[in-house]
């Protein structure tokens, strides 16, 4: 299958940047450094791979501003060349264009609104009162509860679950088996349970999981739907795969949170927060705009804005740093002690 | 749409406690201090939130049997203000009421017996001899295979995936896309492997998973099955999202297990234990009645009742905690030796 | 249901071994050492277990090839009994035979093929252009987008995804909930926006995901596709549940990946590698061949062949447990300090 062909020149055009050699050069699809070859456009950005740009064989290359010119070879000079190659990359990998209507195998409550213009697929599910905005795509396997409201332009993919009453924004990517709106956990201990013995009542879990506009759930991920309110996940927010945000979590716009992050409930985070993959976020915490946390980092405590944070629990990273390097060097100091300890006896003349 | 409405006096009879004030105000509704208005009913239990208490426009608080009368305003004072609003907003928010009857689009095996008074909706799927009972909720996207049996009551959400043989009691909630009795992870090392080189032969995981009363597990949690026998969740536990429980775990009753746990197989927990989130066991453990782990917590080895433990290795929590705080001193500490091995240097008229 | 039934010495001709004893004696059944009864086969490798195999009721047991005769008990005696007691609870546990044919309620794309000897369940989707191998079993819920192959004699379990493209090999099992071929976590920070202010720019992730032969997949366990090229899980590796698996990761063959580890992107791994559970490995890393990481352990460099590395940051596993011991000494370590400088201070004659 022939995809997608432009010249170097009309790529600079849609991606921006200044072309150094052959703007006519024909670029029919984008590469690794690596594994790149003739028709190809690939990236530079990282020094350390200059072995690797040197040897490659990409028809051109996105490189920064003040690269020198590279014989036999192309360049694409800008400024940001990492988001430069990702624009030229989506001119070769357009977001798949629904195909509107409802599959007969699907299952449509009477009154779910979807719009003339969505894609529902066979085997998924949208109940009473749902609505699925334009040119939305539901996968097989999808399920919406009642009233649930998706917006415009979302992919919704396979066995993703939406629960009754939660909302989705325009633009969102929803990874496969992401559980939107199930039930925070909250019990309230009750020591005679009705006379039954002791027992975990449950907390009704009435809220609601609100994903704002431009945002991207991971792969199974979960975000818990508030116990009275709003679990927030605000614009333009990438949340990645197996996340747990618990119940009445916010997290504020244009977030990373990676991998495997577990954030406990009512733990209020800013915009712009970075957190690692597996890092944890005790409950009722609150995070300033900017903090960073690295991989694994334990969360106990407020974080203030731009704060930098590491290690469990959780420090400043350049404190985490040093306890680090300090750790490697805990048994022999132990030692060290020790012949301090005997030659102190010795110098007081004890046996 | 309007709710159930109770005056105060309503509620009291219902939840116990005793009206400080206008038991006839009319209740519409359960909010959080800071979000109550009137007609609703908040609670405050965690002196921190005094001023929130102070400032709260809810037409009710419930409150501790001590709270000095608050003018303007009607208290509801309970021994457990906690439990007492948790049953005072399931007043509000009842459980869904199952719609007798098994959807068209369904997939319901012959020799399955689904109960007359049980829910199955379209695009659910219950295997060969699988047993479904009183007004137990079937989402759509579910999944029991050959054999399985769900007890009364039980409400299954979406996509939730039920192995072959295993058995769920009665009053069980099952949270969106999790999976009870997919295989445990047991491979035997083959050196040889039939002459085709080295693997890792399959042991066959031919147990069940059985999940006793009133157990909740969380969104795209996984239990798997035993090897041979039972992998088991005691009555009354509540089970948080993404926790990954091996194969011949057994949890005792009444525990509280925390979203993205993980437990490895054969290990056996007491009654009524608690595990923060992202804590792990490995297999073979025995953790006795009452035993608490905080977050992150990593258990190499048996913790006897009632202990409570924290960080990786896991230790006593008073214990972990000293250790703790001297970590912050470590890089300090490594100056201070150094310091004294050339004051004793000097001392002893080295160069 | 009488199950098969063989003699222990049709056992032994099938698992290896030599049978001390009674060879006719019949075995139905498989059973560990405390549950086994007359009737049934276990197996006795961990002299730890010595008492239980004493008191073990079974008719016969598989042990190494130096346990003594036992009286009024049959013996298989083997080089390898976990291997050889697995082998034979295949025998009485064998793998569920395909029932050919295409389910009426299944959606199957006109253009996929699907070889006639597979079993594909209701609710399964199969996308256009898919390909489903000899014998495989699809079942409820499984969903395979456009294009995807999945080769012979595969099990792919309830609510399992694999996306548009991505490719798996024979003799595959995939577990329920399992999503190979997620979007990748990408994204290029866009402080304009085109003019509507700061965005996380989405890179496509246009590669696939590669499942090679032999290879086992844990429920919920998300594997993402490759933002270019593959991300590839190698022949004979077993996965187990809740995994994380970025973009361009590779596992190589015959490794072993514990539960709920994670690993992130463009990180790769030799050949039989062992991951602990929880672990968690950063990006663009080089694991060497046959290393091993303890449970919870935080990996961010490179690692060579044949390591065995614990904690947070991995060191080697020797250098960690000295500092784990160390730590346990470490108030007491500053007691020792501050008693060292208040002794020295005095010889010095300070106050």
């Amino acid at each position: 299958m022939a995809g997608p062909s432009f010249t170097l020149a009309e790529i600079a055009a849609r991606v921006g940047g200044e072309v150094a050699g052959d703007g006519s050069v024909p670029i029919g699809g984008v590469a690794p450094l690596e594994e790149a070859g003739p028709g190809t456009l690939s990236f530079f950005a990282n020094k350390k791979y200059r072995a690797a740009f040197e040897r490659c064989r990409a028809s051109a290359v996105v490189v920064e501003p003040d690269e020198a010119p590279a014989p036999g070879r192309s360049l694409l000079r800008v400024a940001n060349p990492y988001l430069a190659f990702a624009k030229a990359s989506t001119l070769f990998h357009p977001a798949r264009t629904p195909v509107a209507g409802i599959d007969s195998r699907a299952s449509v409550h009477a009154s779910a609104r979807v719009d003339g213009s969505a894609e529902v697929m066979a085997l998924a599910s949208v109940g009473a009162g749902a609505s699925v905005g334009p040119r939305t795509i539901l996968f097989p396997g999808v399920v919406l509860g009642e009233g649930v409201r998706v917006g415009a332009d979302c992919i919704v993919y396979p066995n993703v679950v939406v629960r009754e009453g939660c909302t989705v924004g325009d633009r969102v990517i929803l990874q496969p088996g992401c559980v939107l709106g199930a039930d925070g956990f909250g019990f309230a201990f009750d020591p005679q349970g009705e006379g039954a013995g002791p027992r975990h009542y449950k907390v009704p879990q009435a809220g609601v999981v609100v994903v704002e506009d431009d945002v991207e759930i991971g792969a199974n991920t979960c975000i818990d739907r508030a116990t009275l309110g709003v679990t927030r996940v605000g614009r333009g927010t990438k949340v990645d795969n197996l996340v747990q945000l618990g119940h009445n979590v916010e997290v504020g716009p244009l977030s990373i949170v990676c991998g495997q992050v577990g954030i406990a409930g009512s733990t209020k985070l800013g915009m712009g927060v970075v957190l690692g993959g597996q890092a944890g976020l005790v409950g009722h915490l609150h995070i300033g705009d900017g903090a960073k946390f690295g991989a694994q980092c334990g969360v106990m405590h407020d974080v203030e804005a731009g704060a930098i944070m590491g290690g469990t629990p959780g420090r400043p990273h350049a404190e985490w740093l040093k306890i680090e390097a300090a750790l490697g060097k805990l048994p022999e100091l132990l030692k060290r002690v020790r012949q301090l300890e005997k030659e102190l006896a010795k110098l007081k003349g004890e046996p």
